[in-house]
């Protein structure tokens, strides 16, 4: 376990701001610690799905998103792991409101990185829950 | 188990094109069977990770969709369901190439729904696997 | 959220000896709190796949069981519901040790629940991380 | 793709039979292909939980042990690999009759297997849907 994060805030927000698959959601980076990130999906029409609940994809590319944060904090930018699984629980439709998103790293093996995300408003309470595994190509 | 679609093709591929929260992602309908709609997400820039790889989200937005269309297809237009679970197994990646997302019904209860959705090439070789739940509220 | 539970230890330990498709495993009932409980699979020979590794059966019977417990400790032994999902990542194999899992209601609805289970050594490492979700039939 | 399993039915069913760990199911094999085996969980009344409806647990069991099989079946007894990710989901009670499990693998890469199960009665009725991931430990 590593204390202090090899990639920070700002050098995560640039990441995100950079690549252009990422940045149509315009997740905005909340905090960074050891093994876990949080970031915040702004509210805007386009993600709403009728009802004005935020669409399912949006929770799901967050709870993507932040584990792979996660891990590039704890072991630099440049290093790169791949999406093997995310399994995804939808607890509670999160209706026109700001969404945050906390992944958490629970298992880092050599290779395999297991953690959880957690979609929740600004006071905790759960719209999703998500399982998320990270593999590094050999 | 009902033979004719009470949606159709066109009318599905009006609803996507109409959704805010879906049209970013440019599917088209490729085919609408009973309980069974396949969609073609088209090559994109936009849509890379690095490696040129099609990013993961855009696969769960896909299976995501397909079932939703596939309910629509045997309820009608009007029937609303909200996915409750998508699992996502990422198996090949795709490079470089226009995806394609079949989602088939294995099992339809009153209220729940449950299939399965398949990423894969033209020729039907596997990029991602996944298994979703739609359940009409109350 | 009630905060002295419905059944205690004793009354659950007294369910799980008297249920005959559960008894084989000899799960023991470490502590019940609201919302969680946690049970200890003793290690025996019989537990054990080649390796002298704890298979995984067990594991996921175990989650299983934590939240079917749980949902009866704030309910009451007779209100009954049924498994729905169970998501299981097995993270690092249990050798040759007792094996300890905590499951935890995270969302109670009116008819859906769902929770997250952990079986772990006695300090804490996690074996594998399990989703659950039990429905109440209409 | 084999077209020879490497280990045929008589061969796997002595290793059921010979697992302490595993033996306790009763599991017999029905039939063995390329990639695929099915195996029949005998009913018995210490399978059933209230109701008269076959344990989750066992089902579990059966869609890991299929896999597990599936892929000792292409590459031989010895050739031993561990679940990584099992995830199920319970469609319909299996009341009061025998269940018939059957997994195939869906994809084979050099260390890991992925594949589906599915739990039905001898007409091909859904019970239960499962996912699996193998691992060959490196």
């Amino acid at each position: 376990m590593i204390a202090k994060p090899k990639a920070g805030k700002a050098a995560l927000q640039r990441l995100l701001d950079a690549e252009e698959f990422i940045r149509p959601w315009r997740f905005k980076i909340v905090s960074v610690g050891d093994g876990t990130v949080t970031v915040m999906i702004p509210l805007r029409k386009a993600l709403l799905r009728p009802g004005g609940i935020v669409n399912g994809p949006a929770l799901m590319a967050a709870a993507d998103v932040v584990l792979w944060l996660a891990i590039k904090a704890r072991h630099g930018i440049a290093y790169d792991a791949l999406t093997s699984d995310l399994n995804t629980a939808f607890l509670r439709p999160a209706k026109n409101v700001p969404v945050y998103c906390t992944g958490r790293i629970l298992r880092a093996g050599r290779r395999r990185f297991y953690g959880v995300a957690e979609c929740h408003d600004k006071d905790g309470h759960l719209f999703s829950h998500h399982t998320v595994t990270y593999v590094q190509p050999a």
